[in-house]
């Protein structure tokens, strides 16, 4: 009999609690902690907490060495934010409890793209205890950097790549509404930008910098831009009402530059509702090279559950994995692991 | 300074010729050796055998043998034949020069499928001589394989794979046309068939073999289905002219079931001309699951400079795999390696 593999769930938010009910769903994996700092879900059964049926015997757990400790996990799947800097502390106690780390924190897809100095520390506490660390999701993680680095490989020689991922933001609620500047006057919106409360997408920084590294690339700069989306149409979802004039979201750009040619061009618009307004929801990549290759996936993966999927199909890759601070483009293609039928 | 990886080509028809050309092409790659049994090709300096310009100092060998002792490369691409047992003393003479092999053969894709015992020889001379053997390609490789398995890495669940290669057989010359039937009458075409002239894809039972096992999936039988695509248009190329009432070409199906359950079915028309049909070319892929994925890339990736390219970027993923016989879902995904800019 195969040995299932024992994985902690670390942070029980939207993204933490559908990796749960994912783990939970697959004959190879086995749920053997949580852990969440929410006084409402410390102490409860795991099943209950993520809207799950029956129990699960895995209690939440407040003190997360406490819980590795109890639990001893092969992999922990860390979904508490966003930023390295944020999670640095929690990656480096999973490393210590012995337990490879999965990490969907955006900058953690490439740390070293911002924080070469955490990175380093993440990578020597990573070998010192013989495990891996790895960050992934939808995107990045996939969308904008793994799959396009993958459809290079038919390409004999690359130009440029220029890739576009439309999604709707009319699920989301009020945080995202806001940070994304949906429903602004435009000069609410630049002022939003100046104040930095309007953030637009997290990520792009560790995406070209995937695809410059597996593509042996050298750029000398990434450039960054954020307009706002005027709606000429009015859009109403449950939790906004954008009327014409009006911001419908946040269009953010990245390039990647060698000197004053751009290699790179990743686009991120963002809006509630845009079919209202013509645009199709998508994933659009183009590598422009020989030969060009003209990809769409439509609609857009979801983001949502696309994570999920990405950090729970991660555990079989980083057990095999060789220790370190690891990227997506260093292990092999991500597959999904099979389900209960 | 980063030391370059000495390749050798066995093989100088057009993939083969392509491969060269690609090579020469790239800083980090050198043509250390050539190898054909085509008395005009032999001898000559292979710039000249692949229509290059200049002079690369290389010259095609007859003896494979003498070739690579004379040559040392650090991996040999093999671009002879189709079929495992056409290859296999090839790859043996490869693996016994101490070099990776990367092979286009079709049926090299995953050797396993259809050979089990030629495959178990090749890995045990492989990791005897601590060396790897790759198959790869567009076709068994990417498209109806590895694409499909990468997307499904942002799948929770997955309960079926549908995918389908729709391309243009115009630019192909009489070798082609008579393998897939063009210009036939129907009856012609199924005569065809039962001779066996007619073989439409070679490599469904390969790509079924590889999606199966990524995904974890246990198939009880693989059925192939070929068919002729009988025109409702006249269609005129360079090598041939069908009429309303002919043969077009070959569409060709493979279906993997469990049990009476189909889970992976995969198509593959090929026929000169479809858009003289109102059919577009492209490449095709639904994954249908959690979430389900709706991909395509129109046109299609093209065949001859697919295989190429992926032959070519393998070399860097063989030079760091481990010993033995490898399939492309063993290996970090494929990617574009740098050329001369």
């Amino acid at each position: 009999m195969q040995k299932t593999t024992r994985v902690a769930v670390w942070g029980l938010g939207a993204m933490g609690g559908g990796i749960c009910r994912a783990i939970l769903d697959k004959p190879g994996l086995e749920l053997v902690a949580a852990v969440d700092t929410h006084p409402e879900k410390v102490g409860r059964d795991v099943a209950e907490v993520v809207d799950l049926g029956g129990r699960t015997g895995v209690v939440v757990w407040r003190n997360a060495g406490e819980a590795l400790a109890s639990g001893r996990p092969d992999v922990v799947i860390l979904a508490t934010a966003s930023f390295v800097s944020e999670v640095l502390g929690d990656v480096l106690t999973a490393i210590e409890s012995g337990a490879h780390v999965v990490s969907i924190a955006e900058e953690m897809a490439d740390a070293y793209a911002q924080h070469a100095g955490l990175a380093e520390r993440m990578h020597q506490a990573a070998l010192s205890r013989g495990v891996c660390v790895l960050g992934t999701g939808i995107n990045p993680g996939f969308v904008l950097d793994l799959l396009i680095i993958c459809l290079s490989g038919v390409c004999i020689h690359v130009d440029k790549v220029v890739a576009r991922r439309v999604n709707d933001l009319s699920p989301f609620g009020p945080t995202v509404m806001r940070t994304q500047g949906v429903g602004l006057h435009p000069e609410e919106f630049q002022a939003g930008l100046a104040r930095g409360t309007i953030v637009g997408h997290v990520g792009f920084p560790e995406s070209i910098s995937l695809i410059a590294r597996a593509l042996g690339w050298r750029l000398d700069r990434v450039e960054q831009r954020k307009e706002p989306i005027i709606s000429t149409v009015r859009r109403q979802t449950r939790y906004v009402t954008v009327e014409p004039g009006q911001v419908a979201g946040c269009s953010h750009t990245a390039s990647g530059y060698a000197g004053e040619e751009e290699l790179i061009r990743l686009e991120h618009p963002q809006q509630v509702l845009p079919e209202l307004a013509g645009v199709a929801t998508g994933d659009y990549i183009n590598v422009e090279g020989t030969p060009g290759i003209a990809m769409s996936i439509r609609p857009e993966i979801p983001g949502g559950l696309g994570t999920i999927a990405m950090a729970v199909n991660a555990v079989p890759l980083v057990m095999a994995a060789k220790p370190g601070l690891l990227t997506m483009i260093d292990l092999p293609l991500p597959r999904a692991i099979p389900g209960k039928r």
